[in-house]
């Protein structure tokens, strides 16, 4: 699994205990998984369509930097089914991981349409989506 | 199930797609079911500890009002177990369910401890949580 | 008076004494009234035209979860007038108390239309608005 | 009365009919009126206590440059009372006013407390608060 | 140089070692220096083209006013350029400088057009832009 | 250089012209390198002190998916010049350059200390910072 976006959590990420604010931190998830899902299948209409076990393993405190990594599992004809785990980024410690996540690849009607897609695809070499 | 919390879908709340944006639905089904769990269990040190089973059911557009709608299912000696629905105000359309959220009840010192409750209470007579 | 939407304080709603942020609280007040109206008037075009006399009764802080409670005092021809009040959800505590939001009802030019509601409905047997 | 604050009105300040969210606007004003009290008490520890009449004059859409107006009209022991006006930066058309906004002085404890100001002060020549 | 825009830095707006955070006050600067370059030449179309030479002077901390200042020092044929200054209102302290922010002119298709000003303009006499 | 965030360009990032507001862009940029300063420096106690030559080469839209690639340039005594580069992840479009952002370290009581680093370090085999 690759890391990429990082998070530097801030006061305005917080709940009123002084950790990070779960609906925060899935928010943040649900972005990265959206990007990850696009660059896979290529194309911009992809919508959320189930999420499945999530698991708050450790908590953030402010200052923490935190990395959430994404990785595809399965294609399915018209979606894309992905796995996520967040991670602090200094002590490599879990904060949350998410068994599935699965995409539905959209026509400009909104409606499922296949994608094409049979595996994990590099638009460059050396270079992870 | 009651639903309390109410959103009115703004332009900050979309996707580039033009319909909300799982991540803010997430956010908000987050702050609603915590606030649930803190008015059942007496104790705002609770913490979300487990979320399984979200179903996007459909969408929400600018201008819908959406109403979340919790419910506890179970009570564990640390814990409580709540399920949610979130649907469109006026048409009654279902648009997320989520089988199970988990809080953990904690004491001072960021461990789980008894919370001694078994069932749904309502602070006044014709009062739901 | 109904208490509906519930927010939880947290940090980013705090202004720097540390106390709930004025301008954040009619912030959510504001939305709360407007989603009141359009369920009242069947119809997503209003605007708030008059608000009066607001008083803040006391403050939040930090973890507390306050509630949002709107009824609705007057139906004019093309107006509709709220009352409004904000509390502490485990304290009852008065936050703020507000004696009237005014809200017109416009067509899709932009121009008052007469609504024809005379009395608050219930979209639903046992379900308030 | 002197307007200084300015704002541009992005997609993030719209209603979702489009034009300025009422509830931003107020948020805006409430932060301006604070900056204002605290520069002539000289104190940050002030708390808005009362807000009146307040009329939405026109309203305002993307692009639009606004500025907020403040001024002090009254001096109490322990309070100030300022008015407001909202316009249009380019067309100066109004688009709120704010008969009062009271404030109040509090000391280290949140005690009402004599600010000892009875008039209008201007830190340097030829600057305005 | 004049000062308008002033700010009331709170807990949304801090970094987590508790000053005010960078990234939030370059945010407030593109809004002011777009603001101040819409007003200057009478186009709502402009485009930040080039920013040079930020010194960050001293900080700010929650509970601070501070103002922002802009100023023209060139008009080119489809651009102009402003230099600003931010510090603390009350105190009088610099918070950052920055030589030169280049704004360029666009006409509808997003092209730079000339915009025909050559020296500052004010829209009313005792009014500053 | 490495790039690691993505963002997903939303309509709360947008400018009134419809494309992404170069304010919010900074403020990404001041995150990441920031997130970047302190995994290299050990220390999260680092303070942004200058930034140089900001070229705007070309905008991004609602919908477009953007990555942020920052790299060490030089490590002073107390302080790292970092470089930086915002493109679009599909094309890999230049969108912004930043030719230096300088940031220093800093001991608990805010003061500048040596960092005794000289190059740059990787926490794992295979692992870009």
């Amino acid at each position: 699994m690759n890391f990429h976006t990082r998070k530097w959590v801030k006061p305005e990420d917080l709940n009123p205990n002084g950790t990070l604010f779960g609906g925060t931190l899935l928010r943040w998830i649900d972005e990265e998984a959206v990007i990850y899902a696009i660059v896979q299948l290529g194309n911009s209409k992809v919508v959320t369509k189930f999420i499945s076990e999530i698991n708050f393993v450790s908590s953030a405190k402010a200052g923490d930097i935190i990395e959430l990594g994404i990785q595809a599992t399965h294609f399915g004809t018209t979606s894309i089914t992905l796995t996520c785990e967040v991670r602090n980024k200094i002590t490599r410690k879990s904060i949350l991981t998410i068994d599935k996540l699965v995409f539905v690849n959209l026509d400009d009607n909104g409606n499922p349409v296949p994608h094409g897609k049979t595996e994990i695809t590099y638009a460059f070499a050396g270079d992870r989506p």
